[in-house]
């Protein structure tokens, strides 16, 4: 396991992006995901992640639960555990019913069969497809 | 370059596969995109893809733009160029603008930044993420 | 952990995968493995993947080992764990002898070798490869 | 495009490697493939690969054509298209018919999609298939 | 083919990230890397990737050369053809040498099958690589 | 869990790759590590990979330390839980130090960062990039 830092054992940097994310998700300091834990010991990579994900997810044309919905098809991708359970839970917190993880799912299964196809048969990129 | 069949080249059951394709997008037999030509040559490999990817994008609770990111983000971790060219221009058809595109690729790089953060430092899964 | 649906508390289109699938492999639909418990929550998937499967293994031109060992291949490229320990077992079942295995890992590994060897070193695709 | 070394220009070692696997495949080694002459600049790794392809693909348990399909299956996973330009032009010549080839992806494509089934479920391995 | 955008048609934020790297590197803002060419038409990714890349590879207690061995080696477990060849490129003017690449690669290639096979045989992990 | 045999259970073949390692390390062969215990029943396997392993690491133009960068850098692409638990613990003994870490991990997702973004926005590679 790594080594997990508490939000009371974190230097002053690292417990300054814990709170700025815990006062956004209106929780306290001491409960921040095991992530920021992990993270704290190299101040410089949490901050840079910590600001990254704040713009990704800051209001705009895309609304909150499509975001969600395209991170976790990255960290189905990717196949991260960690990933899929965390934003899988953020999902539905913020708003995905079990029917649209059923559709989710079957977009995501259809989408690797694509991808692996075009790569085995190795499909030339038909000229519509590309830009000018 | 793989073998591609031209429509009029086809089995039967390849011809079948592409008329449905085609009528469904209003488009020509002979138009239809290249990985359906690629796949001529295994109708079982082709009626499976195309059975899936007509139920994956059926009409359902998603939108059909938030299908297409969700696929898109598929192609781009599993780095399918081909996927990743048609999928984009789809996405455009279904009404992606170029702001829209932008806050895209910021989730779907936060996400993949997440994905390797989460595994490089081996966080454990928080308890509340876990499902009973 | 993922929510594990048993066979007495499934929805009846999940029975009936179930069923299917216990009975061609002459089991308990009780002791059916984690995948579908798993899946029983989105039974559109589930058939899918069942059918899916099934027709990938029925009877053929291919023996049921090499079709073994080449699911087995996917899945250590994929490093799929679940994956690995059931159709590892399974490969075992349907005659991998350890001899055997020794060989399948010998050129799983002279793949993984040569794929990155010709991704690193950038080579172009011979003439001689390429299909007319 | 990468610096190709043409066999009369390759160092003495590059040249030993050459001429083994000219003679194994009864060809000339001015005919030897691209991924040989990508190499050559780099004799021990070059060397190294050689002997693991050779010992890879000695005569053993598992057939030649099995083997091949072992190693399309990695390089398909792994999305190498030099490798499955070149193994797949192999296992026809091993082979391969259009049938077989069309059953071995429907394996290739059900593993994939079990592999990441399993992982976006999250399932756990079962105890039957752990090795004691 | 991407839309790449020349320095001269570029917006004021592409431009003004475009003319830092380019003051640099002691280059002419014109002869800038496609990478930025496809990035400029969304400045807000753009900003971000260059401010990544800058902090990454400012002085520190890792020399230059040894930052793109790592940047390298990700690059090729990634397969991503663009940056194996720019950040080859770099490699070489940073000082690495025909028998450095060489000794490099048989450590890419040695770590490549000890992830693989680590996943293959499910090797746990031992109590003494487990952090406190 | 995989069958890990224990030292004194291994056949001879076997032992000699373990004893060859355990007095390279300077520790017994009873406290070899998990990989080795695993690979003991495929003796060609272990051979192999100790002999490409012993080769990588020998002494050369790169430092050790580098070289458990790279292959560090490698097994976080590859997302290889155990390789990261292994080689972060060699490259610590290896002299990395916490600030070092750091600045390895700010290139580790630059360069996940600029893997993805070149493929997402499909970047041809510039000319300059190209090796005659």
């Amino acid at each position: 396991m790594p080594k997990l830092t508490e939000y009371n054992d974190m230097n002053p940097r690292a417990k300054a992006v814990v709170e700025g994310i815990a006062q956004a998700r209106g929780i306290e300091p001491a409960n921040i995901n095991n992530v920021w834990k992990a993270l704290a010991r190299h101040p410089s990579v949490m901050e840079r992640f910590a600001a990254e994900m704040k713009a990704a997810f800051a209001p705009g044309k895309l609304d909150p639960l499509t975001k969600e919905l395209v991170y976790l098809a990255i960290s189905i991708a990717n196949q991260c555990d960690y990933c899929i359970a965390s934003h899988g839970t953020m999902a539905r917190q913020k708003g995905m019913t079990e029917e649209m993880h059923e559709e989710f799912m079957a977009v995501v299964l259809a989408a690797q069969k694509g991808n692996k196809i075009t790569m085995a048969y190795r499909v030339p990129v038909d000229a519509a497809f590309e830009e000018k």
